[in-house]
């Protein structure tokens, strides 16, 4: 098997695995319980934490734990409007952001918030002017993504942030469940306030995932109950999946600089090889993209067919984001990037991570291309 | 170690985690991803909602997996008041419940619900009368736990139930995170609409839970995006967790007749015993209380002393519910049921489950008599 989709989600690390196992068996203690093993359980989440913070350079007391990427977006958003609302009910964000950012939006839209949806360019980044011209006295939040999980393009996450700096009363959200170990981002300098992250992306566990909430930022919390996370999110910590998503980071920089170099020299080989193939038109931008992802589409092609053409020979790829591959329709994503809806109807997503070899990645853009070429031939 | 802190968490069993590892490691794939790994993973994600469903004899398709109780009971009260706050602004619920559920309720009273508090006797116990007179015209929803986390009270679920047969208008929200596998409960026949699960107090793991919704019955969701669980609650779905939660109530059911029998032995040596030391007061109620949990307070002891002295040898227990511990406030439930203040700071629970024996509980049940007896010696 080959696995190119890990945008959708990545294969746990074996060491994280057992991180887990270890803690979840001998310090199963409630962090909240006030005799020692609530204290150990308590001490390796304070650890967690810590560990996470220093990763991302920011201060442990600015970690919170969720169940994922999905829950952080959904708390920085919903979080950040329905406490400020007295303050102002106008949002910003980009026409391409993930499902349950644009979910969340539309939710409060329903509420009374006004958002507006930013455009982005043929290679699906917000202008940062438009960002600018945007802003109004009532705007109360800015939630842009830092690397798009369909085609890869990278946001100016940093110019958007040195913009804010003159508008205090906006709180910036970036999403990085893409960008994070594969596209520099400091928090600090790019002025963010909140910031979502997903474990399982990086090789760490599905319902496990983090949101930094600068010092100061408030918000009001989705979950009411028993104060953990700082009042921010009840419910017993799930502790195990903290020190995994922790170690997952850790072992993810690790790799990353003899990773990062790999994945970019396998992304301009790919670029290379799939650009041989007939009717190809490959959609990830060649400036400002991330070097985990590859999106084309081959002309006329239901992506749906060929994915699992590719399956039968054990490559595996994905049609679009797996949160929104089962509604079968074209990714917004590249609708907003200009690609006319026949073109973006036959996109497919080759997502890497630093697991994948050179080798195995040329096996699979052989694969792909004599896939291309038979199907085709049935075709004509 | 002698662990008797079992309703603040449980140790996961050993082949619990083993499912947990497997289905992380080998099954990994996203759900929502159209290849065979997606599909691996959401037939493994089917199969778990079926056994739990069988378990609790309701439809696979009344199952919503969450991250634990908290979530749970977050959005089965905001998500019914919220989806029918135009029906009725009138929500019905104890003086009793888990924080989880009471700061709900108070957060819904900041959005204009009006909530009524039932009172409990001095068994911890509300009144089926009280229920009935409390419902109005614009009562929407009535939430009553089953079991009470700090002293064991059995609530009259079914009775409830069999009041709101004639109140189509009502959802009925039931709090099972204590209760499930202890004591019954017939879903069908008590009239539950919506019912909340988490799975570590069944020796599954933190960060997994569910949320039984009767078919018919609809809540406005907490996460928005990619629309998992049947748009109830979006973001990639816990597979590994779910399977563990599956498992992990299946050997518990499966221990359950055996484990009972134990449990109820060992709960009446403990009433006896306890009832030996001077200035002892048991709290759990005699009548309509479940197996697992006693809680007693000793006079003038202050609580917190007694649980460090008694982990110095090896026994584990707790002074209030684990959420609340660290608040330092006396028992909520203790006190609605009448038990003057300085009593409730002194008072202690020991929670079973079906893996304590009796020689190991007969010991813990020496230790604290013997230390009972040493710090009175220091105090008088």
């Amino acid at each position: 098997m080959i696995y190119l989709d890990n945008s959708a989600t990545t294969k746990p690390f074996k060491e994280v695995l057992d991180s887990f196992v270890t803690v979840s068996s001998e310090y199963f203690g409630n962090p909240s319980s006030l005799h020692s093993l609530g204290g150990q359980a308590e001490k390796l989440l304070s650890q967690a934490r810590e560990q996470l913070a220093k990763l991302i350079k920011v201060k442990p007391a600015e970690i919170y734990f969720t169940s994922g990427g999905t829950e952080s977006n959904n708390i920085a958003i919903k979080g950040a409007a329905r406490l400020n609302r007295n303050k102002g009910r106008h949002i910003i964000t980009s026409s391409v952001e993930h499902a349950s950012v644009r979910a969340a939006m539309e939710e409060l839209e329903q509420e009374g918030f006004e958002i507006t949806y930013l455009p982005v360019d043929e290679n699906g980044r917000v202008g940062v002017d438009d960002v600018e011209k945007a802003i109004r006295k009532d705007t109360i939040l800015i939630s842009i993504m830092q690397v798009n999980n369909e085609v890869g393009s990278v946001q100016p996450i940093t110019e958007i942030g040195e913009i804010l700096k003159n508008y205090s009363q906006i709180l910036f959200h970036v999403d990085t469940v893409q960008g994070i170990g594969k596209v520099p981002l400091s928090l600090k300098n790019s002025n963010v306030d909140l910031c979502s992250l997903s474990a399982h992306k990086f090789h760490g566990l599905k319902g496990t995932g983090a949101l930094f909430i600068r010092e100061g930022a408030r918000l009001a919390p989705l979950f009411s109950g028993g104060n953990q996370e700082r009042k921010m999110r009840s419910g017993t910590e799930n502790v195990a999946g903290a020190v995994a998503m922790a170690k997952a980071l850790r072992m993810t920089m690790d790799k990353s600089e003899a990773g990062l170099e790999r994945m970019k020299k396998i992304q301009s080989m790919l670029r290379t090889e799939l650009n041989e193939i007939d009717g190809v038109k490959i959609h990830t931008p060649v400036i400002h993209s991330a070097p985990h992802i590859v999106n084309f589409s081959l002309i006329g092609m239901r992506s749906e067919v060929f994915i699992h053409a590719l399956e039968q020979q054990g490559v595996f790829v994905s049609t679009t984001s797996a949160c929104s591959s089962k509604r079968k329709s074209p990714s917004k994503t590249l609708l907003a990037m200009g690609v006319p809806e026949s073109l973006a109807e036959s996109a497919i997503r080759v997502s890497l991570s630093f697991e994948n070899t050179e080798d195995e990645t040329k096996t699979a853009v052989s694969v792909i291309k004599k896939t291309a070429n038979q199907l085709r031939k049935v075709m004509d």
